[in-house]
Parts: C-alpha cells; sequence; structure tokens
C-alpha cells in the first residue's frame, strides 16, 4: 500500500534560505520515508498563490496547482511559523483557500478531502504553539480530514525573543523529536487504516449531493462551510 | 459490535432543570442510539471533581468515577457553554483532571486515551464556539483521541446578547441539526474502524514504557504532558 | 493621589505552598509598591467561590467579597497558570463571575469596572502565554478596564513539559522582569491619568440607565453582555 | 484638539464594491467624524504590501506608505472579516508587518506606537468575532497602544453559513449599533486622554534606548518583540 503525503511549509520567506520551519518538517518527512511514505513538500511562497475563498481564483492563480496535489495526496501536513502568538498569513491564506473545497464532494458525496489525514508543524521563537496548531487542526477537521492523536510536532524557545529552531539547536530538543515521530508514524496509521477501510457516505454526506449520473436533477444545497 | 459513549455535559447549572447544552447533547444521543450505541450522560457539577491536574485529588474527589467511564468508553463527547467568547470553566477543569492520564498507558504501552473517538457539543447566545470547540478538540487529541471529519456541533445566535438554544429554536436550526447528524455519524464510523483495526503501538508508546511483565525494572521518563 | 490594586491569584494550588503565579506576581508586587500603590493579593482558592455568572450565587457564596475588592481598586491584577495551551479554570471562573457586573452601573450610568485599569500575570511550563493573556484581556475591556501598552507579563519555558517558573529561575529571566516592570509601570501610569481624567459617560453608557433619582420610572435595556 | 484616526480594511475582496466589513467601518466612521475625528480609511489590498515581518521589506513594497499614516495617526482601527474562525490573512498579515515597529522608538524611547488609541471592526457571516478581536486588540497593545473599555465592535449571524453584514441588514441590529458608537466614543475619550496627558516614558522604554543626541554611543538591546 503506496501512501502519499503533501508537506505545505507557509514560511513567510521568500528567499531560497532553509526555514526554520522547513528544518522541523524535514525531520518529520524522514519519518514518514522510513514508513515508505512518498513525500512532496511545497513551499507555498513559491507559488503565485492569490487571495480568496475559492479554487481558482483566475488571473494566473497557482493555487490550483497546488490544491491538486493535496487531493492526490493520503496525508496533509501544515508548517507554518508563529507570528504575534498565532499562525502566519500565508497559513491563514492556504486555509482561506481550502474553503472552495466545501462547494466539491469526492465520488460518494462528502467534501473531497474525507478520508485524508491531517498534521500540523509550528516553530517560533517563542510562545504560540498550542494556538497555531489547534486552529489548524480544527480547521483541517471541518474540511473533512481526520486527526490522529499527538497530530501536532512544534519547537519553541522560553518566553520573549530569541533564537529560532536551527540556531537554538532545537533538532535535538528531546520533546520536538518525540512528538515528531509520535506525529509522523500516527499520521501514516491512520491513513493506513482509513485507506484500507474508508468512512462510510453514511449520514455525512452533502445535502443535495447525488450520484454523479442524476446530476443535473437537482438543485444543490449550500454546503455546510463555516466561513 | 457494541460501542459505548460517555457524554460529559460541563454546564454550570446546578438545578435539575434541562440545561441547553443538554438539549443539544440529546439530539446527538439520538442519533447514537439509533446507531446502537450505548450512551451514558454524565452531568459533572453532579459529582464533586476536585480542582487539580491528577486523576485522584483524594478528599472525596470523585473525578475517579466519571474517568472509569470515560476509560470504558470508545467514544467521548464533550458538551460545553460559551462564557466570554470561550469554554466554561467546568469544561476547562474537565479537561485539567485529564492532565493525569499522561501518567498512564494502555496495555500497549499508549496513553490510556488512545484508539478512543472524541467529539464536541457548543451552545451559547453568541460567538465563541470555533474558540470552545477547537481547543477542546485540540487537546482531547493531545490526550490520545482521534478526531474525525465535522467531529463537532455547535449553536449559537446572532451578535450579543439573546435567547439561547432551547427559547431560540435551534432544536429546528438546520446547521445545527446537519452538523449534529454529521458529528455524531463520524465518531461512530471511526470508533468502528478504530475498534476493528488499533492505531498499532508503533512509534507513539511512552518513552520507558515497557510491557506489564517487566516493569518494576525501569525509571519511567517523564509522560509527554502539554501542561 | 493614593492607588489601590487588587491582584488575584487564579492557582490551582490548595496548599498553602507559593504558586508559581504568586512568585510572578510577587515581582509585579514589588514595582507597584515602589510606585506606592496599595496591593492586596487574593488566592482565589482560599475563599468559597462558586460557579455562576452572577454577583451573588448564594449559600454561602465568597464572591461578593472579592468582588468589593475590585470595585475599590484602581488596578485589577488577573494571575493564572497555563493548562492545556490556555488559562486556567479558576481564571475562567473568575470572569464568568464577572459577568454579573453588567447588570450594574456606576453613579454615571457605565458598567461599574470603567475607569479601572487592568493587567495579567502567566506563568506555564511551556507554551500559552499569548493565548490566557489575550483571552483574559479582552475580556476585561469588555468589562469596562482599560489596557494600557505592555499590559502582560509571563513566563515559560521551551516546549514540552519541563520545570515550572521558580525551579528554572524565571525570576531571572531578562524578558520576563523587563515585561513586568513595564507592566507595572504602564497600569500605574494609566490609572493616574484616569483618576485625573476619567472616561466621560458620553456614548458608553448602559441603554436605559438613569440618574439615580430618576430611577424606578423606567425598564431597563438587557446590559450589553457578550456571554 | 484635532484627533487624526487611520482605519485599515482588511477585506480580502479585491474589487472595487463595498465590504461588508467597510459597511460596519462606514458607521464607525460616522461617529467619529461627529467627534470631529480626521478619519482615512486604507483598503490594503488596493497597496502592493508584501509579506515581511520588517518596515519596508524593499522591492516596490507600499507597507511605509501605511506605515506613516499610522505613526500620524492618534486612533488605529483595524477592520477584519472572520474566515475560519479567525482573523483574515490580510489582518494578520498587516499585523506581522508592524512587528518591525518594534525595532523603532519615539522621540522618549517608548515604542512608537505608545499613546495611540486601538479599536477593532470585525464582520464574519458566523462564529469568530472575539477571536478576532481579542487576538488583534492583544496584539496592539503589544505594539504600544491603549485599549480602552468596549474597543470592539462586531456582526456576525447564527450559526452555519448565511448572509452577510449588509444582505443580513447588519446596519440595523441594535448590538452591533450600540457597541459601534461604544467603540467609536471610547477611542475619542482615550485619544484625547492620551493626547493632554501622554504615558510617561518611566519604565517602559526600550533597553538600552537614549536620547538623540547621545545617540551613536551605544548598542541598542534587542527590542522587546514577542515574535
Amino acid at each position: 500500500m503506496i501512501l502519499k503525503a503533501v508537506l505545505l511549509n507557509c514560511t513567510l520567506k521568500q528567499s531560497p534560505e532553509v526555514s526554520n520551519t522547513q528544518a522541523l518538517m524535514d525531520i518529520v518527512v524522514g519519518h514518514l520515508e522510513e514508513l515508505e511514505v512518498e513525500c512532496e513538500t511545497v513551499r507555498v511562497v513559491d507559488y503565485d498563490v492569490k487571495l480568496g475563498v475559492t479554487s481558482d481564483e483566475g488571473d494566473g492563480d497557482e493555487w490550483p496547482r497546488i490544491l491538486e496535489k493535496i487531493k492526490a495526496a493520503n496525508i496533509l501536513i501544515i508548517g507554518t511559523s508563529i507570528w504575534f502568538g498565532v499562525r502566519n498569513s500565508v497559513c491563514q491564506m492556504v486555509i482561506e483557500r481550502l474553503d472552495g473545497t466545501y462547494n466539491e464532494t469526492n465520488d460518494l458525496g462528502q467534501y473531497p478531502l474525507y478520508n485524508k489525514v491531517g498534521g500540523v508543524v509550528v516553530t517560533g521563537n517563542e510562545d504560540g504553539a498550542h494556538a497555531a496548531a489547534e486552529t489548524t487542526l480544527f480547521n483541517l477537521s471541518h474540511l473533512g480530514l481526520t486527526i490522529p492523536p499527538n497530530a501536532d510536532t512544534y519547537w519553541v524557545g522560553d518566553a520573549g525573543p530569541g533564537p529560532s529552531f536551527i540556531e537554538a539547536g532545537g533538532q535535538d530538543h528531546p520533546y520536538t523529536l518525540k512528538t515528531a515521530s509520535w506525529m509522523a508514524h500516527n499520521v501514516v496509521h491512520l491513513a493506513r487504516i482509513l485507506k484500507a477501510t474508508p468512512i462510510p457516505p453514511e449520514g455525512n454526506t452533502v445535502p443535495g449531493w447525488q450520484p454523479a449520473d442524476c446530476q443535473g436533477h437537482h438543485d444543490r444545497m449550500p454546503a455546510g462551510h463555516v466561513g
């Protein structure tokens, strides 16, 4: 059973240097590859992603290329830095763009991200990891992903400004290494389980949805988005 | 396959009247029972639960009775009202008491709440449902529970003070009814899936844990709590 | 000009030992006393404070004694520990009890906590200080308090479990010491300014309020609480 | 005494149509103008604001033009829509850009936004106003602004998707109208008070700062940012 993971690095940094968030994501990728998951990392700022809440904002918008990768994956990991105690603006923009998927379904009438598994990677020089992770995992669960136990890993320093992950030696921080491994293993465990036994389309399909051969005969009701 | 659910109503109300949160929880129970889940609702304020972060605070503490029910269940639903934009103090206290489970494991070395599935019910006269749900579901995922898609249901009125769930006719609110059904179905789907195929104890066991017949021979490392 | 500050220590600890939060609050008190502010620290768990959202829940409720101190003060500082990434249950309970003040006014028709100044002290072994502080300061602003610049001070360690404030030597942490001093100075600056020049009762009085000699002649509209 | 207010509309909408957030901001502007405040509204997406955390990201970055307006104002109002339960990505980006001000001071050694007053306007079709407002007001307080009582106004509909502010008739919603008026009055009251009596530069200046005629003789210590 081959699993695919897409990891979105939402760093603000537009230079080619390695971001701190990427450095922790690389540790997660190491675990995923050991577990025979095909990984693709996407640095969001390398794409021309427009602001918006649909799946294609036109005018050169490159979000559809990223969304296609997400739809083809079993696992979606979102990496973000912390600014002012919460996830950064690129991460927020990515979540906003995923709003567009509420207007689509999979072949069974569920939201298209059903049966995918989500995880989060957070780095910051201090405080805010819980806030960044909790909002993001919650949003993913609304979008249809399943959140396994211990689905986040993070590194932050102690109170106040200070060195970031790489400079601070976060790559050797026992708690962060433990949670990176737990997260990687658990997203894989759940992805395997859901690939073998998907969530049945009972009690969780978009109201008004009908199988493809019946479409055109109904007015779809508004999707249940949580705007 | 018989599944058990425990639903903790964290209302602040100490009178016997039906709380708004209970009224929405009852709708969820209706779905769960249709899906042949054995349900037990616990009104937390009916027990003498002490403040603290261990599993038994002594001195007449009745939390151990509630914890026993949680451990015996496949599904844990937490119901809370919103006060000042976030979950209420009883809900926060319940989560604090669950911190004690970080010092225990199941027979396989995972946290004892692994392979259980979590959901949340929120009511308030206005704004705050996302905050209450996201913090609670995130905490449950740290404690070992799996969070299925669309694992929360809530009702809130529009901006400002106003009638609460029952008085406002929230029991007929289409979005709330839809999400109550989705949540109930998805916690059951995941609980069935995980009962048939538990998360394997690979890469997610407490450091230092050893099988029972080896215990006493090691110093357990501190559990990975996130206090 | 004599100013009074009341500091509420919302520690969960019911033993007489010094809490970590108290240790940081003591640093703040040191600054306040140098600035000639009369300080009173209240350890909330030493009082029998009932759950609820009114100013007097009856049945031996000791919240009225604390509320009286708050009303007599110019400065209100709330200290809390972090559990599961947010403020603790005692702090949440205290905020819930302050909801009762929405049903009262000062002599000018404003909420009774107008012209008081708020600050927050947070300690935790890791992550969550921004979340704990931001929710609490926001709630205080809704209740009528003014929030000066840099109105919070906190200490947290780096990612994961670890020693708490006292054990970790947080009392020597430069960032925490700086922000404790800034916070103390700024709450005093603003309290002095507002004592000399109170916020005028223009455009901010409770709808339906009338001066005392006219009362009894109107039906007060519901206060603008944010439940 | 002439006061200036700058209102940043952080709508995601790039079309010229009136945004819902603007519609509520216009109500606030109406009050401010009655109180003789000179108002300038800036629609952030009309400027080429680069991602980043400094005050000038170069390469055509137009943030410096907006920052100049903020520095010249007494009052800063931030308007945002809610997406996925929190403030939107443009609002987050604006706050990130304000991080650059931690590296500057006013003439007295305080952060440059000291003695300015902050407020927030939030609209969304449902739930999330408290979260959006509390994070934003807290960030502003860290940056040096004073937050008066009842410094936010918002409109949200009841649970689930639904019409937005204008379509829903939010312009006639009593609670929103009341809080818009309270907020406008209170930011003006505080701005007047602080213009007459600024916060003295005692206990709140950036470590290492010295008056301009002494500069060049010291190494400024890192600013106390909260990244």
